[in-house]
């Protein structure tokens, strides 16, 4: 990821680049872990017994998506509705961190992905906090 | 859209079906309003002004397809997820109601993409109420 | 949706608003029934046996996704890019139409996937042509 | 990034996963880089003559946003569609890669994204010559 380079190539870029660029790649990382952990749920035997880790996999995946988007802008921020969504994202995290841990001692894919949502969730509070 | 239809053919579905159809499709249509404003803000002659409404949009519409594809799933739901997402939800669609309104005796585009989003803003807070 | 009235109001807009904008509307029903699908099927008894159904329809709601939000912007298009995006889209809604299709007698969600999908595809061939 | 050992983590890893590994982490740096080269232009003096330079790279992060979770996937593929995605990936990399060089000089985060959009391309084509 290229993410600190380009957030300091910004006209005028916001402060705690350093914070800010360790975020969006968590977010970028969860949501890979996320999509990858579905996947490979979806293709285990006992898939059928996977459908909550699957179906919160996904959730996770969306809402990492769009903060990666929306926290990668430096333009005319809205610091409300900034740190509403790095709340509504560490909700969601920590749901699939939960949710993956409870098979983590059979599942490889579940254990990295919920180290994955557990970190996004810890930096998405420290941003949510540093926006209170 | 076929919301309804296919929210009904799940073999759990989920209560309050006519709301849920709803929300979804105003979700997609704010998404969809949010990045062709976005794209006249930016064809237009004052589009260096408009930098704050184009911002507000891309955000907006990220959000939104995030919460329309969530909203989409009734497997396995967690409450206090969607709860969130949907509060979250309802503050960027808040600010862009906001910030499109500015512009809307001048442009069109803003006129059209204020409205979805307050009636976006609207169904978020119905949906986030009936699962506090 | 309001996106003929969206597009209509760009500064500068495109050629055949009309066929644009039912592909625009094609592109996020077929995303919505993808995901919703995909979501149904996970909560099936013969989930397991779905995995191909799911995974089609994972795939081909994220590229709905990418392509209405292309298809959405009308400023300063490049004519090899927007066919080479419908025609890829094309090909995902063709194989997800074809394997919903094998479901659809015992899944009302697979029926109405398959049409949506069908119908997209449709759009995209129209739409690829159109600029070659 | 935790691609590969996700990707390997799989039941049924598919083959050449360095490669898989590679290309996904190519499509999410591209797609970041995407998203904050578009918010950089518009925050520059000149963004009304960057006008064409943002709608690409929006266009190209939502491709690349969607290659990345397509890619992501390993059950079930079809050759067909990864080929088809890959090489209209590719069309939109080469295309945002040409329009940001224009600018490289005059801004470094058109340098940084014309980069990684070219390195992208390039596995586009890799990853469809395999598939062929």
């Amino acid at each position: 990821m290229k993410t600190r380079e380009m957030l300091q190539s910004h006209p005028s870029p916001r402060p705690q680049q350093e914070r800010l660029a360790a975020f969006i790649d968590a977010c970028a990382q969860c949501a890979q872990t996320c999509i990858a952990c579905a996947d490979a749920c979806l293709a285990e035997e006992s898939a059928a017994r996977l459908a909550r880790c699957i179906r919160t996999d996904l959730d996770c995946a969306d809402a990492c998506a769009a903060a990666m988007w929306i926290f990668s802008r430096q333009t005319e921020p809205d610091e409300r509705v900034l740190e509403a969504q790095a709340r509504a994202l560490g909700a969601v995290c920590r749901a699939c961190a939960e949710e993956c841990a409870k098979h983590e001692s059979m599942h490889e894919h579940c254990r990295i992905c919920a180290e994955s949502c557990r970190r996004c969730a810890g930096l998405c509070d420290e941003v949510a906090a540093s926006r209170a």
